[in-house]
């Protein structure tokens, strides 16, 4: 299958999986309706997708990995919806529509996070067809991207401390971008009962892309259009954030961003059908938006 | 063993498993110091409580049951740190200490917060001596107990809706503080491996319970001493909050809670060994703080 039809195939399943949730009528539906608005906002879904990919890597009919893939859909857009809070970046756009306090207010924007996080838990463990097992470790993998030595304690550094050279800048995006996308990978693996070792190959392909990822951010928010890439460019710098362009030039950036993106291919050698994943890779790096 | 002494035993497991958590070294110590200020500020911590002597009952060395016990400590005080942000009850106090924000500023109250929930779900996942089966049962119930159909949806009904009549208080209340400790009672049961039905018996126990505590809470509102009772007296009434005492009136609460108390003891019934339970629901009913 080609891949555009393959991330189409995914992207549908997903975005389906999504619109069924939090459906039901309750006296407290201001509630789902705040929490569908992020849910549902779009985005290119890479998380979930890498989760299907590797779920089907393993042999696994990928529809199974679905409730896996969407818990971190889940969890990441409620830290989407904090980040945007008034106490922590305080933004009142996102994909180009007001953040959900600039609709909802504080008060149900902090709510709707809130309840998404043990939401993503709760697809996890009811996820039908796959064993208790994987769905307990895939519980423990997600817990620690996500928790306080994960994307929160990423959060507190960019927010709390500030990056100060290139290795705290490294930590910084190990964790609070970083763990989730590994997340991602290793959970698909988890789904299709790969051994501990795929396991690890599977994540390192992710911390690279994670890293080339956030490179390549930091590159667009320098030379982007911003048109076309959906944020104001040079905002990073406007907030006298460091980033990788500081610390290594554009030059510098342009290189390491084909290294990492060497490195995570390199990782998927033992899977021959590492199409896919190849060129989801050359996309991110070749990306404008 | 007596009363006194078993609730002692259990509440100095918890506290030491507590102190054990978020100790290491890391480059964010901030949010650890955060999220430990407010899990080791002490209170009753009746709901890990009510988790141990559960598991008890059922035959488990209680102690194999502390991570879901503390889970549950870990998410009930992540409620507390949100529900005192401006953009919600604005408390400056909480058990007569300063509350994390007034401490720690509204980002890190707000990120330890989101930290805590996944850290309970590690807990549980990494529980030792816990089936797999148990540990995603565990995760269930609590990710039912504190997501959107349980604590966050009864915290929007209080601070988004509001009480107008005593369905909807009752609701409100079901949802907000009557889950967790459903949840309390139900984990312990999962961690022992008992039936169905015990589940069923022992949540009911706990609705009870929570219900009976509620009106009490209510009542000493509007009754209690302001320094044994630790908040200022008359503060839900200042709010305008609808209460059990406005819908029944200071007799007919006492009379419910004596009739809540009385279905509590009745759900125990299966277990012979049930004083300890029965004791706390008196000194619950009993209490004047």
């Amino acid at each position: 299958m080609e891949y555009q039809q393959r991330y189409r195939a995914y992207q549908e399943a997903i975005e389906n999986y999504l619109h069924g949730l939090f459906t039901q009528d309750t006296p407290y539906g201001k509630l789902y309706e705040s929490m569908r608005y992020s849910i549902l906002a779009g985005g290119k879904r890479i998380r979930p997708v890498l989760t299907l990919e590797f779920a089907r890597l393993g042999g696994l009919d990928w529809h199974l990995a679905l409730p896996y893939a969407c818990a971190l859909e889940l969890v990441h857009n409620y830290s989407l919806i904090h980040d945007d809070l008034p106490c922590m970046d305080d933004d009142d756009l996102r994909r180009g529509k007001p953040t959900n306090h600039k609709v909802f207010g504080e008060t149900l924007a902090v709510l709707a996070g809130d309840a998404l996080q043990p939401e993503a838990f709760r697809l996890i463990a009811q996820a039908p067809g796959l064993s208790a097992q994987s769905r307990i470790d895939a519980v423990e993998v997600l817990a620690k991207a996500c928790g306080a030595d994960g994307m929160v304690g990423g959060q507190v550094l960019d927010t709390v401390y500030g990056a100060r050279d290139e290795a705290s800048l490294t930590e910084l995006n190990r964790l609070k971008t970083g763990a989730m996308i590994a997340a991602a990978a290793e959970l698909g693996c988890v789904a299709a009962g790969m051994s501990a070792e795929q396991r690890s190959q599977a994540v390192e392909f992710a911390q690279q892309l994670g890293l080339a990822f956030q490179i390549r951010d930091d590159m667009l928010d320098v030379m982007g259009d911003e048109q076309v890439f959906g944020k104001p460019i040079g905002s990073d710098r406007e907030e006298g954030k460091i980033t990788y362009v500081d610390v290594r030039g554009l030059d510098g950036c342009a290189r390491e961003v084909e290294a990492c993106t060497a490195r995570a291919k390199a990782a998927l050698e033992q899977w021959e059908d590492h199409a896919f994943l190849w060129e989801l890779a050359d996309r991110l790096v070749g990306r404008n938006q």
